[in-house]
């Protein structure tokens, strides 16, 4: 019978989930962000029990609130939930304070070290502390300093800083700023937060892949034909013009959410399951990755933008027509591309990337297209048969779906496509946790599995540099595809994949 | 990208899936097949519009019925089928003829051979001839000799021969009824009925496994730990209790029905899609299995009866208490066996095989059973991960189904068990023919692929010697163990399975 190796060292440790008591600052708690996803998941993790009755919260931000108005406002956002909740809420949010901090001033720095033990004394928080910058990334940096500087990242047990994306914005400032944070604190106290990582979907892909025999095996060059990756939605870009226009898609979602996807479905299996030896795989595939064409990067790279579309009755605005962009603005709002990873396991295999704002669907999936049998046996129902495909669903319909030929009833020896489902929810009967659920709680155990490394993030910012200097440098050489609200995006993105023989998926 | 060989030969010949004008002539047209069977698998391919309108089915049997009577009873058999179809029915049986023949009697088939000339006239059926042998099997070797010396089967494109199970009681019996049909026409007009290759679901092994990249790969030794098969009925001996005592489920559903399954389960890719390709496959891999232990047979054999059983009100009659059946009768109504198979591809996989009646459920399936990951990175819900399944459900709820790990909703990273399921019934929405529907078509096509050639049906014999060996010569070593109905069979058969540390699956 087969041996299977289990690392005893380890079975003991992980029944240990348990957060331990401690006060998590929130730097930016009268932003957007806070009320309507890091509150509500703290809330959450009460009504799990999940939170240390030694728990505190304390918010952060310029605005002069008091622990009150910060109560109230927090109420306000989570609306619903509380009123059928309220006793709990009671509860959680008397472990709720504000205190206003400007972290460019020293001296809130120490008015804020005092206010922590304070709390510390008032709610039993043992001087263990989780710092959440959900600040302007331009913060980041100093924000780290002054925490550093006034002491309060000195013990790498007891104190740990949670950064929201994006962690830079090309190679050369994502490195400087790791650099500054890493003066701050020990590379094991910096959570760089990649909320796709929160994800269970993407975290299944791990469990797929090394938690079943029959995946690991056809995961490879030899029966992959081509992989795409969408994460693709139906909003435009609402209220953050302001961030978007100095981002876009490329920034926004490529660099950190389709990387991450990336990384996950492409690295090898780590040696065990730790935070070290997971991010370690992450980042070697990520450096082994490449743009199909570094040299000519607009043979691989199509950039987007949504242009005004709609009915007369229900017109939709142009990307150029919102609030606050730059009526002749080039940023992207679509961008697809194709990569190729040069290691043993990838070397030829293409991987196509894609998201976009206005799509025609809001969704995010990885697709491995297999090659085709190398022999014809049978007669197919479409004159050859399509190809088996493995469709892993991040989101919203959360599950795993096989494509495959079977035997079409009837005379004859035809085959014919079927799909094979697994649905979280109507497997497991209730939608899995927002991602800040499970991020939160991570950060608060100090466990950085699910966050990004230093060298990944640079090894992310890395492979998209011909395409940020082309775009700074020549941009009309990456020119912007306008293409329809609703649409699957411009036309040149599906050329590129036409030039390869395939096609965009189009659930 | 990936190059696939397809025949250009074969292209063309397989949309020629037309039968061409002939006489279907049934030996035991008076008895339950022909009725239960035969005549509703003509009627449907009738229906189907795919009996050419040059057809003939002439019945042939002692009785000295009439053509009348003969659709008279036919069209009684058939029931409720023929009220919704009447019309298609009357023209239908306007080509139904009967003839009384004795086989043994060269006089009658002096005379069948005029009714034949008669009804190439009357119907254009062109001299070209399918002879069912739907007979007792101790006729099967006479019954051709008789339709040889008649000059009936000279022209061997335009004359077969099909003959029911069983072909052969044992691996000598099996090569001499070979001669004899062998002497009289060639190999390619000799059709063995196995029904079980008639079943969608079988045939679909073949195409899911050559037809798809994602199966064949994975599909050996290196990923394969165990494999299952079963044909469970729910029935009891029924009215064949004279047969079933002579044969017992070895015989009656071991030797053909589960060895086909085993064989195509394990076989080669075939070089092409042509009937010799194939049971040249098929042949090649029985002669590589072998009973687990084949010089102490008792270790791998499990041998059962059913005994009395159901309730006071509802009492279910045991084997020995059925009408016709020897009342201490050792006739197995159950057989369990462990089985190898010694080739490159299967070396050290333990085949299970089993089928019984009376058993708790009806159904037939080939459960492959993958080996575990070779390391466990997560916890499992259930302590370890259980291991890969794929489940093909040949009846009677016709699919497959995947069973793996996924991601258990939740913090920490554990795996749990979830399945993945396609079925015939809502992929294609109706459920597939009958197995003879699709085996009186071929036979009638001269198509010879899914029926079993002589070689097979030796070496499937071969297989089962040293078993048929003891039962004759020293049948105590082959103990009956009594089991209750509607049960899974005896214990003895659980520790089989369990001294290599496995369980049978109990749907």
């Amino acid at each position: 019978m087969s041996t299977t190796i289990t690392n005893p060292l380890r079975v003991g440790l992980r029944q240990e989930r348990v957060i331990a008591p401690q006060c998590l600052v929130i730097f930016g708690a009268s932003g957007d962000l806070t009320h309507r996803k890091l509150v509500p998941a703290l809330f959450e993790l009460y009504k799990q029990r999940r939170l240390p009755s030694e728990f505190a919260l304390l918010g952060c931000a310029r605005r002069p609130w008091s622990n009150e108005i910060f109560r109230q406002k927090m109420a306000e956002a989570l609306g619903e939930t509380i009123n059928e909740n309220h006793l709990a809420w009671d509860q959680f949010a008397a472990g709720l304070f504000y205190e206003p901090v400007d972290l460019q001033k020293p001296e809130d720095l120490i008015k804020l070290s005092h206010r922590l033990e304070e709390i510390d004394r008032l709610r039993a928080t043992r001087s263990n502390r989780t710092f959440y910058l959900s600040v302007s990334p331009k913060f980041y940096g100093s924000g780290c300093k002054a925490l550093a500087n006034a002491g309060l990242l000195s013990d790498p047990k007891r104190s740990r800083v949670v950064i929201e994306k994006p962690f830079g914005r090309d190679y050369a400032s994502a490195q400087s700023l790791n650099q500054i944070v890493q003066s701050c604190g020990q590379e094991n106290q910096i959570f760089r937060i990649d909320h796709y990582l929160g994800k269970e979907t993407v975290q299944n892909i791990l469990v797929l892949r090394f938690a079943n025999t029959i995946f690991e095996p056809i995961w490879n060059r030899n029966y992959i034909s081509s992989v795409q990756i969408t994460a693709a939605e139906t909003v435009g870009v609402e209220e953050r013009a302001n961030y978007y226009e100095s981002s876009g898609a490329l920034r926004d979602m490529v660099q950190n959410h389709l990387t991450q996807m990336l990384a996950i479905t492409t690295m090898e299996p780590p040696g065990r399951f730790d935070p070290e030896a997971i991010r370690n795989e992450k980042a070697k595939v990520l450096l082994a990755a490449r743009l199909a064409d570094e040299l000519e990067p607009w043979n691989c790279c199509i950039r987007g933008q949504y242009a005004p579309g709609g009915t007369k009755e229900a017109p939709i605005a142009g990307y150029r027509q919102e609030p606050g962009v730059d009526p002749s603005s080039t940023t992207e709002t679509y961008v697809a591309m194709k990569l190729f990873i040069d290691n043993w396991r990838w070397q030829g295999v293409p991987f196509y990337v894609r998201t976009g704002k206005r799509l025609a669907k809001r969704l995010s999936e990885v697709v491995l297209t297999f090659r085709e049998a190398p022999v014809h046996l049978f007669d197919a129902a479409g004159g050859s048969p399509t190809a088996n495909q493995l469709i892993l669903r991040i989101q919203p319909d959360e599950g795993a779906e096989w494509r495959f030929e079977v035997k079409s009833p009837g005379s004859g020896m035809r085959s014919r496509p079927v799909e094979m489902e697994f649905s979280y929810d109507e497997s497991f009967g209730e939608p899995s946790d927002e991602g800040y659920v499970r991020l939160l709680a991570d950060a608060m155990l100090s466990d950085p599995t699910l966050f990004t490394r230093s060298d990944e993030v640079e090894a992310a910012w890395r492979l998209y540099t011909p395409l940020l200097e082309l775009i700074e440098d020549s941009p009309w050489q990456l020119p912007i595809h306008p293409y329809e609200s609703r649409t699957w995006g411009p036309a040149a993105a599906d050329t590129l994949l036409a030039n390869d023989g395939l096609l965009w998926r189009r659930p």
